[in-house]
This record gives C-alpha cells, structure tokens and sequence, in this order.
C-alpha cells in the first residue's frame, strides 16, 4: 500500500486527548503531564461531502485535528527519528459522542464506543508532507453552517508532533497508514443533523490552503 | 483477504469487558447491563510460541478468551444473523497491564495504552467454525509453569455470542478478518518473565481440542 492510500487500506487510527490548553480549559479536564491517547476504527472514516450519523440520543461533538499518515513501520521512535515516519497529513475531525463520554469517564470504561460510530472521523484527501512549510505553522479551521466555531494553530500543541509519535510508538508500532489525531483547539460543540460543517486546514508560512472538508 | 489470515490483514481487535460473573467479583467490579468493549490494535499480536514483553514497571495480568473471527462485513446485526458473520474461532490472551488500567480508570481515562502493547494479545491459529459443536460449550483453560490459573467454560458468558455481535455492530461495522475477544473467566492473574504459559480450548462436546496456544 502506500500512504496516500491510508482512507482504505490504514489499519488504525490514533488519537490524542487534550493537547491544546484552551480546549482543556472548556471541557474541565486535567491539564495532562504526558501525551495520552486512544483508539478509533477505520470503519469510523468517512471521505469529503460525506454524511455524519448521529444515532438517537447521542450528543456528537466535533473536533477539528491535524492527522499525521505514518509512511513508514516503527517502534521505539525516537524524537529526532519522527519527521522520516510521516508520509503526509490529512485534515480530519474526531466526532465524539459527549453524552456517552461523560458517563463512561465517570464510570473508568473505556472511550471506544463514544468514539468510535461508523462516520465518526470524517477526513480528507492525503496531502504529501512535501506541500507543508512546518506542521507546527498550520491553522485550522471548522464552520457550522457558515458560523465559525473553531479556529486554532497547531503552534498551540502541548505535545508537539514528535513527542507524540515517541509516545505511541513506546507503546505499540506505527504502521504505513495508520493516522495519528494530534488533539483539537478550543471550541468544540454539538453539531445536529441538517446543518453543513466546513473545515480548512491554512499553511500560515506560504498562506495556501492545503486542505477543505465539508461533511453533513 | 480470507479470515483465516485475520492475525495478517485483519484491521481491529474488539474486545468485550467483565462478561464473566466471576471475574467480575474478582476485580471489585460492577456487572454490566449491557456490554462495553475497548480496542486493541493488531499490532499486539503474537504467534504460538512467541514472547510476551512486559515493559518496566508494568503489572502484565493474564487473561484467556474466546475469539470470534469475522468472516463477513455487517453493520446494525441481527442476534439471529450473528453467526453468518463468524467464519471461526481462535483460542486469545487479552492481556492487560493492570496497574496501568487501574491508574486510568480512576482518572476517566482511556484503556488503549494499558491494553495495546505491542506483544500484549497472544493468539492461535484460525478454527473453522465447521469444527466448533457449539462456541457456548468449550472450556478454557490457562498455565503457568504448570499450575491451572484460569479454568473456565464459554457457557458462563453473561452476554452471549449473538448479543456481543449485535451490540459492537450497532456501534461500528465489523469488517472480515476483525477478531472479537468475549471476555475471560476468573483466574486472572500477573505474568512474570521468565515464566511459560499454556492455553487451551476444548470442545466439551466431542472432547476435542480445538487449540492450544503457548507463549513466554
Ligand atoms: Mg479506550
Ligand atoms: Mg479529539
Ligand atoms: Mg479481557
């Protein structure tokens, strides 16, 4: 496979929590000391112009994130080692059902559900790490209906991208496909159906949008 | 793909929490009203024969299931289709750095890390369900250097087969190749290095055994 190819063919999705200071601050979570993350299904992707699900009874929450394509298999990566195992990035969101996440935070059981709906992590095309002056120098973006709600910089990352691939892959390897979630900035919110969310992801070094994303 | 390559291509690792009533006891835990699941990557996988690392500092538990191959993709399943979707079985370690899980339950944390080491879900080869008399009659059992730790039967699972496919499906689509694991029995304990473990599944209707499964 190759990793442009990662929509179809990745294997998993990993994401980071709470990895910018504003958004801690609005859900009143825990400042972390060190990167944690869990897991999303493949099955949750969903490409451009694509319909989000929100079964009855769910408050889904969108969080718009940079995600990093992994290009190439790797355990143990170090810091300085982490740029040579990203193949691209690709705009995404991490939809969350809050309602669920909420009771199974109380209860210590695990995130998997909450996260983890067929058409939970809507995402778009593959862009090629050769287009982007500096992960850390992005702006990003997300809109309901025209209205913006969300509107951040990768700058305000706590983890910056190669801690956090240091961190998982301590933890388990990074494959050729998988996507890495790097948190969201503040902002989130419920989004209901019938309402139009669009996203951007902005190269803030050369000004040129690298990145659109439109989901319903 | 064909599902008898699940430990190759397959894309996720479901696996059910606390479906054992004495397991539950054994942790403190509460009984579940309905089942939850967490996900494990396929990157923990490990062969017969193979070697469980246990990083420093990490209380590695022990813990023997049954697992349910997928052999066809489906969202929203019927209990009454359930066993279309199975192609097989496979005899499963689950395991589970305990005092990792502990630390995060109490925080509302996820389990991806506790459960998703690398080298932390042992696994046999692939049984054909046309083997398999009844899935809700086989007992399982796990070693450790000789001495029974886990002996337990798949007729204690509180929820049964149809209804753990029923409920993860309802949530995200279970694609050929995925593994379900359906919970262990009690018996659950720490694995130290250096120590030899052996499992095995027997089909307590025909007294066969459907698998056996060793790892250090
Ligand atoms: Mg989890
Ligand atoms: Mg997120
Ligand atoms: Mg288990």
């Amino acid at each position: 496979m190759s990793a442009a190819a990662f929509f179809r063919h990745g294997k998993k999705i990993v994401a980071i929590g709470r990895n910018y200071a504003e958004h801690v601050k609005e859900l009143n979570n825990a400042l972390p000391q060190e990167p944690f993350f869990f897991l999303k299904p493949t099955t949750s992707y969903i490409s451009n112009e694509g319909y989000v699900e929100i079964p009855r009874g769910v408050i889904a929450h969108h969080e718009v994130e940079l995600g990093l394509v992994i290009g190439k298999r790797g355990r143990d990566i170090a810091q300085k080692d982490a740029e040579g195992h990203i193949a691209g990035y690709a705009l995404a969101v991490d939809m969350t059902a809050r309602n669920m996440q909420d009771a199974v935070k109380k209860k210590g059981l695990p995130w998997s559900a909450a996260k983890g709906f067929d058409t939970f992590t809507p995402v778009g095309s593959f862009i090629d790490k050769s287009l982007v002056s500096d992960p850390h120098k992005l702006a990003l973006s997300l809109k309901i209906d025209g209205t913006t709600k969300q509107d951040g910089t990768t700058a305000d990352m706590i983890f910056k991208i190669p801690r956090i691939i240091e961190h998982i892959s301590s933890i388990m390897t990074l494959e050729e496909g998988d996507l890495v979630l790097t948190g969201t900035p503040s902002g989130v919110g419920p989004l209901s159906p019938g309402e139009t969310v669009e996203c951007e992801l902005l190269d803030t070094v050369s000004g040129k949008q690298l990145s659109s994303l439109k989901f319903y």
